[in-house]
């Protein structure tokens, strides 16, 4: 017997760059994170738009599904800072509600500094607020290794701070 | 005899929105400038582009000209942060080598800072270097008032610092 002629029933589940179908799914998980606000998910339309016109390297942003079947459980958006020589942002990173508590993120946030690194990169910057609202973001990032290297006081709005953590790869 | 009857050889000088025309001395004057390299220069290029096609509000850029009668001494690029309330980048500051010492950069900065304010900000961030060929930048932002609140290490390229100055207004 050989591995092909196992059947199984288990999920297929895997991480790869996002394509057209995913777009519905990527925007649904957006507005369902809890965590953006109106303009935020504009925004990550607006990305989303030219990341399928002009593709990653045309645009500078990679979006990745973390997908199970047909069903998206989460994305992260990830690129090169302009003016940089090896500087990556963490633009998005979001996960299904439905799908917290199953590595999705971790999975999601360990591609993008592979990535990364592969793409000549040596660091991940993720920015995030300081407001309470973002703890369990903060939780993550400090989790998976982040330093807080910055804090911006009053940068989003007066009494939300910038945290600017960084991942040195 | 009233004040019009007065003849005057001072050259008018004055600090005005960019328009079409001053833009190959804008160019030239980043070109100049001594301190932009080669994808920075192509940076501003890019932004006067999107600032003449679709007008400062409609991208975010705000291009401000110190001119003597014709001449272009000095710009200035500003605008608000994409997702933030208030907080605004400081993206371009150059003033012609020949003009140096004259005052041009600060009233540049100052104007910058006005329309910062006019426009509801409540900050003005300029992003510049951690090296000594950026040290005499890095004196005139601490000499306007500015602080610095943030250094990442290593961000432009090794050895090259962030260093984020910013001036609550």
């Amino acid at each position: 017997m050989v591995s092909s002629d196992i059947k199984t029933h288990r999920m297929e589940s895997m991480i790869e760059p996002a394509t057209e179908v995913h777009g519905p799914q990527i925007q649904n998980i957006t507005a369902g994170a809890g965590v953006f606000n109106q303009e935020e998910i504009e925004c990550v339309s607006e990305l989303w738009e030219e990341y399928l016109t002009l593709g990653p390297e045309g645009c500078g942003y990679n979006f990745i599904v973390y997908r199970e079947g047909h069903q998206v459980l989460g994305f992260a958006c990830y690129g090169p800072r302009d003016l940089t020589n090896g500087a990556f942002d963490l633009y998005w990173i979001a996960v299904d509600p439905s799908a917290r508590g199953k590595g999705v993120g971790r999975a999601l946030l360990t591609a993008s500094e592979n990535a990364t690194r592969e793409m000549g990169g040596r660091m991940l910057i993720a920015e995030t607020s300081g407001t309470s609202h973002y703890e369990s973001t903060r939780k993550f990032y400090f989790g998976m290794g982040y330093e807080n290297e910055a804090r911006i006081r009053d940068f989003y709005a007066t009494g939300d701070d910038l945290m600017i953590f960084i991942k040195r790869i």
